[in-house]
């Protein structure tokens, strides 16, 4: 197969370049599919810029409900000339455009995939985990991106005029609110068979991807030998270190 | 096969008798799997007492996560002694003990229906159903379980000293909420795949009976000709409606 798909990333200053959990959800996608792409790497002020350039439709709008909101992953399918953008978007697009690699959503589980990713963000919204890693994602981005990043999230009415760091919880709290992210995980465990790696238990599909690259985003935060990475990767008898390990192998950026 | 299975259910004055969700999910489940059963019918006063003679174990607790919270369906499986609570453990229970019959959780779903029916639940509890059903489902009760469900309900906190009719959404209010548990099905009826009646798209699973117990209940409160059913089974190009009727084949009390 030759490389005829470009996948729109968002760099950083860290040593893989690649932080974004929602773009390295299609990574994994592309890699275990084997689909050969390639990464073009776009600056938060230039998202917009891109799709207007590409001629793309943007899969999200503002709080207003009417807004575009121009996000990456964007997947520029040059053989087909299809745009994608949304991961699962692009995972189910991929599922159907190349039907003789391994399917990431199987026959029989499209519906359960949505609910799946539903259930997990209902979850995670109701911790701090967004708090704990505001200004830290903000600290990696290039100089371009932080200045825009800052701007526009301290101007949303989520932040209420507070700036990036002061919402990042301190001290005791910070304990309580890591202590509520271990408990929001053990309910998810509670969903994995007994000895199951997967959530499909033997095959991988695209809510593992899901779930491993949250993880992976945090790694990459805050640092393979951060506290922070070390207590999520023992939790729950190992289960999530062992998977961000196991999908290492379709980590790869190209 | 002989009967070797006892559900328990809560009656009521309706013609079926039978009208609690959740044991409707476990006899659609006996019924699909083609188990002969006998229900022997207990009212809300009495069902404490059934768990102490028969030495079954709660499984769940109240609101203070101490006290045993006695619920029904509970079923008990003679030949092998079983007795299991919570529709979905029974479930998973028949699945193992009985192999030879269709799975109702197919493999490689488990943790897919753990995390469907928490997104379901979620996307409930937002609306205001239960407003909207209390006074109604108190009112089908026999006069010992009405009293015991009045008295009981109106002391929870939730409540909060109102009576079971004051909470009910009257004129305007109604319609805004009525309005709002369309949206929140129309959420849902995003995750089926175009023309799928199944979750599973071709398969009947666990995850149908869930979400028809759940239509079949509002169904049977406000009656077939009602206009709540008659909204429910139009929405969405008639999903709702056309799922409960495919599915009564598997509704028989025995």
């Amino acid at each position: 197969m030759t490389t005829s798909l470009t996948l729109y990333d968002i760099p950083s200053t860290l040593p893989s370049k690649t932080w974004s959990p929602n773009v390295s959800k299609v990574r994994y996608v592309l890699n275990y599919k084997g689909l050969p792409h390639h990464t073009e790497w776009v600056e938060f002020p230039d998202i917009e810029g891109l799709y207007k350039r590409l001629g793309a439709q943007a899969s999200a709008t503002k709080p207003d409900g009417v807004t575009p909101y121009y996000t990456l992953p964007l997947l520029h399918d040059h053989s087909t000339g299809a745009l994608v953008s949304d991961s699962a978007a692009i995972a189910r697009y991929l599922d159907k455009t190349y039907p003789e690699t391994p399917s990431v959503i199987p026959k029989g589980t499209d519906a359960f995939h949505y609910a799946f990713t539903e259930a997990l963000q209902s979850h995670f919204r109701a911790t701090a985990l967004w708090r704990i890693t505001l200004a830290k994602s903000n600290s990696i981005l290039n100089p371009v991106s932080e200045e825009y990043y800052r701007r526009t999230r301290e101007a949303s009415l989520r932040l209420g005029g507070q700036k990036l760091e002061d919402v990042v919880p301190k001290g005791e709290e910070r304990e309580r609110e890591w202590a509520k992210l271990e408990e929001v995980f053990g309910k998810v465990d509670a969903w994995y068979g007994k000895g199951d790696r997967y959530v499909m238990g033997d095959v991988v599909s695209y809510a593992d991807f899901w779930v491993s690259a949250s993880l992976m985003w945090v790694r990459k935060l805050f640092g393979v030998d951060s506290k922070e990475w070390k207590d999520i990767s023992r939790w729950h008898g190992g289960r999530w270190g062992a998977l961000v390990k196991d999908l290492e192998k379709y980590e790869a950026v190209f």
